[in-house]
């Protein structure tokens, strides 16, 4: 048997079935009775629960739409392949040689489902408590600390009630240009306090970079107290 | 304040925090400065979780696509309004009186809302573990005994092991006939085993029919013994 001890390192979580963590890293290429479809299945739903919750308490005043696009853009292919990569997932995924000559160890869609059934594994084995952890340590090591801050932090509503409190008036957003084709447009925002600007911001919704450029406006204002 | 009692009672749960239950019933065209979306957010995320959960545990062997399409049969609209109902969820919501006069409060998609904020407003306060049950049992309590047994009992896999045991062979399903445009499609499947036909049967899917028609082997073989 295999050594997952690295991994389990990587999780901070140790399987008390080996089993289920050998379902969850067998690819259904590998022609086994098993493999992690089902797994996937479950890890999906329970990824998508925690994401929400944590964004929902975050952002208290965020409305569902919010809510909704913020967490489609952490919880998809390219979001889960990218937290398997940072544990090295690739590494102990069981494929067939065909599938190891055709790259599969790298193909997100591979990647990403063993990823998400290692989560349903774990859910399966110790519940909601233990997963919660374990999914937003690897979400928070992922992202780096500025992506992530401008993520999961209210900035604009901050800013509001510093020029509110200082001006009297509240910060005004200006779209400036948007870049890009439709599926990964990137949007160019400048903001406006009392007739002065602050700055500007990119970010891939008008939402992000309106963040970002709070952000910035916030340090600014806090520069000069 | 109104007197939720009699909800609380058809749910099986009491709300701490009075708030909770009142967002929760909240639409939006009531125009407070709270309404149920956020609390549907989360509701929408942890059923899911939990049905999709209770469908993994009850059928060890299907695969990732038929959990997935038995889940979506009870996590949709039709299907929120359906256990809505029941809690007579209806006579509580918070509507505008436009909404009142454009009979808002039978509509499906207002009451499916209201059903999803409410058992998010449940997980807030008291997880997972206080949420299942009381999910688990509105739809054992909504769904008729036969229909939840041919749904959540794996009637095929239990045929094959008696017809295994018997005959040496395994059940042959026969696609006799489809009715209904195609969103809302039946099937009627045959059953037969050692070359002899023992029913028919309908069903929404054809793992639906054949579970069904399979069923009434069962019945009949355990007569017979």
């Amino acid at each position: 048997m295999s050594d997952y001890s690295k991994l389990e390192k990587c999780l901070g979580y140790q399987f008390n079935d080996k089993n289920l963590i050998i379902e969850a890293l067998t690819h259904k290429s590998f022609k086994k009775p098993y493999n992690n479809e089902r797994l996937e299945f479950l890890g999906d739903a329970v990824l998508n629960l925690i994401v929400g919750e944590f964004l929902f308490l975050k952002f208290p005043k965020s409305n569902e739409g919010e809510l909704s696009k913020i967490r489609a853009s952490l919880v998809n292919e390219t979001g889960f392949t990218r937290l398997a990569n940072d544990i090295k997932l690739g590494e102990y995924i069981f494929i067939s040689s065909a599938e190891e000559r055709n790259k599969g160890r790298t193909k997100a869609s591979i990647l990403s489902d063993a990823f998400e059934a290692i989560m349903g594994a774990i859910y399966l084995e110790s519940g909601l408590s233990a997963l919660k952890p374990i999914v937003l340590k690897l979400l928070d090591e992922s992202y780096d600390k500025i992506n992530l801050d401008v993520l999961f932090s209210d900035y604009k509503t901050a800013l509001q009630e510093i020029t509110q409190a200082r001006f009297g008036s509240i910060p005004e957003y200006k779209i400036e240009a948007s870049f890009g084709p439709d599926h990964k447009k990137e949007f160019e925002v400048s903001i406006w306090i009392d007739e002065q600007t602050y700055g500007k911001a990119k970010g891939k919704s008008k939402k992000l970079a309106q963040q970002a450029v709070a952000k910035i406006a916030i340090d600014i204002l806090k520069g000069s107290e």
